[in-house]
């Protein structure tokens, strides 16, 4: 599955804004919605049927509710009259392929995330939207695909490791964005290992398909910077937000920021290494085609005029006195020995052997 | 027809600011005025005549006027005694190769725009200016070409979908600018497509066309790049300006504002999917350009010292002694059989085989 | 007549700053020294001696003087005393490598602008320093070259077109800058018309000397940028001095503001194309030679081998069975097309044919 | 060893924030803790067993803890618990691919720096990461490598040299800072160095390892960019922490500013000698490729014409009269010689030769 | 003496921040004090003994004390004593590798600059830093040079040419630092006429040695670069410090300031150019290579096939009717005359001849 750069958005071309179309692929069979209720003392999990969704949570438990699968539209519009979501950020939750925003609506916050999954089994990278809205006690979460990066989340709050339990709403989406910019690390190291060992090979073998790797990896920095880059402007935002995220967050979102700035100042550097190792593969792949160059040549010269001598005395005139001669023979062959030699030492002074 | 990237100002040098001249090509035999009103309850459609243009409506309507084709100078001067127009800004709407911005004039806003098209008739991409100017209900729209882009707009008017009826003329003068960012989407699409197919082509079969079809796409880019970067400032500022745009289409233009990023972001990746193709055209070029080179020398290095000697003996000197042995031609064939392997052996360790 | 991109600024080293040099080359015989005044009723021209200078002028006209020659120091020094400028300004004037600048003097304006003129006769650009100051009703301007690019102002004045007589020497001064600015369009569309029969040039027939033409390009266009990028500045301090330009003036300030925006990224679009058009330039040549290489290898290497075997039995070794047999030479002869046919098949199937 | 690009972070993925796990190699068997005591009058050293750790000092005397060794997470903790630091803090510590940073916390400052040292042994770069943590009278330093890039600070508090002992512990802070920057000139230095014999190689004897080099030299110059970047930063946010940093220091810490300026500047610096260096050495191995194909080119054409000549009176034909003539030899002679003329007139006025 | 571009600071790492180490090479015998003490009624001009000085001075006269040579350091510090200025400030006169840089001391301002001095006997640039103190009616300079470019402003003294005598100490350190920056104009000056002597030499005559004149250019513009960046930032500082640089200094500021943006845009113009300069310079060359294998591939591709052609009637096979034929011989050159017409009838078509 090849990685497009063209953004899918014109399928809602003419249609009024706020109206609702799924502009992804259909990766999975059902929606699936999947309800988190913990407090520091408890905790409990569901899996709830789209019809069964109500707004209706206890005040004193955090809610969590994550939504697996985009494609059926009709959900996503009851998800919305259940919670009172503007259209206008369903619409966004459909668009997957946003660009990672985050938006600051009445009463929560809206974020839309990228959010790229290496995937070990075929060594590609996987990309996805997240979206997250966090509205007073209650966290939704929408996904494209039914594979679980919040597992190890859901974890932590099953086991109360950490504060997760005991933090409101805006740790938990403090915690999932967290989980997606980790992910980002690993997915950085597996380019970062590509590169690596593209290293060797364009020193000791640059073959042809080096170029076609370097363009891969080339076009998945394009790829991972659109979907960093605004991090850090949501991030940054996000600190601003005093309200919304209570005074104990915020040592966190520093640690998120630092994060994000790591990515990118990563992403940067490969993109330099990248330039310097295309210049490498290029000087190198130059270098040999000198070499056989100068072996062509060396060949050539030398037996070109040589070549010319033995033919002069193949020809057939009747009147050639050299042929008559004793030492004719020799002496040719001394003379080509000579010439010969003199290349083979001009050659030398000019350093091309 | 070929885009040209020179501004065609000039024309006006030496005439005094705000003379009308305009500047484009004349695209259509017949300035058409089409006028809309309409409120929540009704709506009427009419085709006006230059001459019947008045400036009073009722004041309960909102009122959209499309004049399509400016190349009647006098046409457009009426309407700009009709409705009050600053003489600079008539100026601006006929000089088509303005530069997209927008300009807070006393009682209202004026917005120049570059429109382009994707025909897919033939595969390219048509540009014209398009011209907007709010004041208080009134909406007045110039566009330089007949086909009617405007017209899913219209088609939501008269359908009464969305809440364009409900809203006032701040939202119609929205969805219009919608439409044209909307268009960039279709246009980035086929562009992407374009980029795309070159992809593979690049690597399976790099012909000389190629180098010409990445200059275009440049060239395009370069084109649509200089449309759209206005844009992300026009917007911006229309977010600011707070009177003249109400609450209620706030978020839909932090949305246009989100799309107009997307469109600059996506250009900005296609110029660096653009580059990396060029180096990988480049590069792949240069491979073959070396797989040629290498099979020319490995032959020529091979052959041409045999060549030579034969030749020696097929010199024609009386005293040649090898030509009289019993053994003189299998001993040059083996000679000439050790020198051709040797030289294999040569290029194998030097993995130029 | 090549332009220099050397700043001659040194003639006045070791010099007391404010020391009155003039630095460029003596451009005409004699200074000339215009004069108009005007009001909305009247207006009267004259051409004035150096000594007849006086700076009392009627307080309820307008009055314009063009000075034309800057080589003769003491004229200037005495417009100098007679206005009240600053020796530094004076010094500023006659340093015609001075890069654009405003200063906002005391009890006016200082302007210094680089004019560009397209001159047809041999499509060159002829670059001169104009420095312009407003003084209340006065307004003086200083040209190199007698050449009369204000003309078509001074028409509209006599004519009374526009709104020039009627307006403050703010507007006069604002007319005289846009007349500048103008001319960069058509110095920008002389170089455009270049660029763009170069595009056919490069794809069409890549010869050697274009690569000299897009050199001279990109040094025109490095002599514009420098010209024009500070321009932007200029104008945008003009428009926030409020009290010495007028509000009436302001939209037109705006207006300006945009066509130097205009010029601007005309340049930086020229700049980028002429990049996109070196590329494809070095790529066409690059392929012009691969395809040259490959003639040469297919010829070579076809016909080497060949060659080789025919020096084979070019021999004259007496005990060579096969020039004895009856099917020796047609049996050589279907050898050799065989190893033809096959290297064409390799050829073919390695896509090089 | 080989400087990797790829940040480690993603160790802890899956963790909650403030876990402690040790990203980076061990690098030491024992984890030492040494501590410094001193005022102006009087020091003391000490070194501490990990359990023997308190935060009790006495309230006159500035104590310095240097921590050695990062392996073991324990002891660590146990430092954080005794002097009461943020978890995030000491996973920052740990994390040894942290990106420079400073952070204002409560009760003082939190400094992460990276630590260049040239080791003349080898002439490689070692990285680590130097954590500081400033807190009233306290310092708490954290290195990854025993070899003791502080000593001479130590030595200059033994030996009561400059202010050290009569200043506060900011002053201690800023003169760690200050050997860690000291050092990047040092490293600046030995790259600067290789930089320079590089030059000589490039023009005299072009290599294809120079391709390699200029190589290494950009990637360590990339590694270098990422630790000093952010330092702008932090010394510019110390500069204005006026409470935590005595005005005493602020010119130290100015002088500090324009040093990590002067590091960036040379980065910068050589990064585009580099760039030139490349440009110059491909522009050199392309000039000598230039030379020998002209030697080919010249030997080439030259003879293979005149093979050519020798070749037709090799023929065998019966009916040849050419051979029959006595001049026919010595006229052929005086053809190849004139011909050879000809060509090398021809090379000559094209000036190939 | 070539330029060496790595800062030698570290000869200082490990030291105390303020100890006085002279970093660069002694390049006189003796430090040389000059005095002027002027005031607009008298002058009077003194070489003092580093034993003689006091800082004790007539209120009423502006004393200036120029230092030139730097490796003496006790006198150094003397004259630190004497004047009572802080240890980092002197340590920054004797670090001669400096970064410009303007420091507001309590009670006058610091000033490092890196002055050039083009050398017209050896066509080279001299570096040197220049050091300036400014304190009330006292005005430092420190040199490394003796070579006397501060002359010009003595003689200005001397002879009350301009308003120095009338004028402050402000004026005094205005004029010695103009006089830094009118010698870069020299120097630019001498780079910008190498670089268009250069020009025509790419396009006449290309050879090698151009690749290593354009990388000098290139970092000679670096080293300039790096010296002349400061200065805008100093000299914008100096506009804002009102108190020290008096009103009637101002408008000198506000020129020296244009001229030091002149010199910026100076250098990257004519790194532009210099770009350009390589490009061209890059084409020129391969265009000559593409000409040079052009004329052998027409000629080898010719001759390869004739010679493949003769080389078969040359054979000795016993049977080969062809040799007997009446009208074999001239029936074979028909045959190579048609194919080497076909040859160049193809290249023709080609456009490769």
């Amino acid at each position: 599955m090849k990685l497009s750069i063209i953004p899918r958005l014109h399928k809602k071309a003419g249609l009024p804004p706020g109206s609702l179309v799924f502009t992804g692929e259909k990766k999975m069979e059902q929606v699936s919605i999947h309800r988190f209720l913990y407090n520091p003392d408890t905790y409990e999990e569901t899996n709830l049927e789209p019809s069964g969704l109500t707004a209706k949570y206890p005040a004193n438990r955090i809610c969590w509710l994550n939504i697996t699968g985009l494609h059926d539209t009709e959900t996503i519009e009851n998800i919305g009259k259940a919670f009172g979501i503007h259209a206008l950020i369903l619409e966004d939750i459909l668009h997957t392929d946003q660009r990672p925003k985050l938006e600051d609506i009445e009463d929560g916050l809206f974020i839309v995330l990228r959010m790229a999954t290496y995937m070990p089994e075929n060594s590609m990278i996987r990309w996805e939207q997240v979206s997250l809205i966090l509205q007073g006690n209650l966290v939704l979460t929408f996904q494209e695909y039914p594979r679980d990066v919040f597992e190890p989340v859901r974890q932590r709050v099953r086991e109360h490791r950490g504060q997760i339990r005991t933090s409101g709403a805006d740790y938990l989406a403090y915690v999932l964005i967290d989980a997606v910019v980790d992910n980002y690390f690993m997915v950085l190291e597996s380019i970062g290992e590509r590169l690596e060992s593209l290293e060797d090979r364009v020193i000791l073998e640059p073959d042809p398909e080096i170029s076609q790797l370097l363009y891969q990896l080339k076009r998945e920095l394009i790829y991972i910077r659109r979907a960093v880059w605004p991090l850090r402007e949501i991030i940054g935002t996000l600190e601003r937000l005093e309200l919304k995220f209570k005074t104990a967050t915020k040592p966190f979102l520093r640690d998120l920021y630092d994060h994000t700035i790591q990515v990118i100042e990563t992403i940067e550097s490969y993109r330099d290494v990248l330039i310097g190792l295309r210049d490498t593969y290029l000087s190198t792949v130059s270098n040999r085609m000198n070499a056989i160059m100068q072996m062509l040549t060396i060949i050539a010269t030398i037996f070109i005029p040589l070549t010319f001598i033995v033919g002069v005395y193949g020809m057939n005139f009747e009147w050639m006195p050299e042929l008559k001669l004793r030492w004719g023979y020799p002496v040719v062959w001394i003379i080509m020995i000579c010439i010969a030699g003199l290349m083979l030492y001009v050659f030398k002074r000019k350093r091309w052997l």
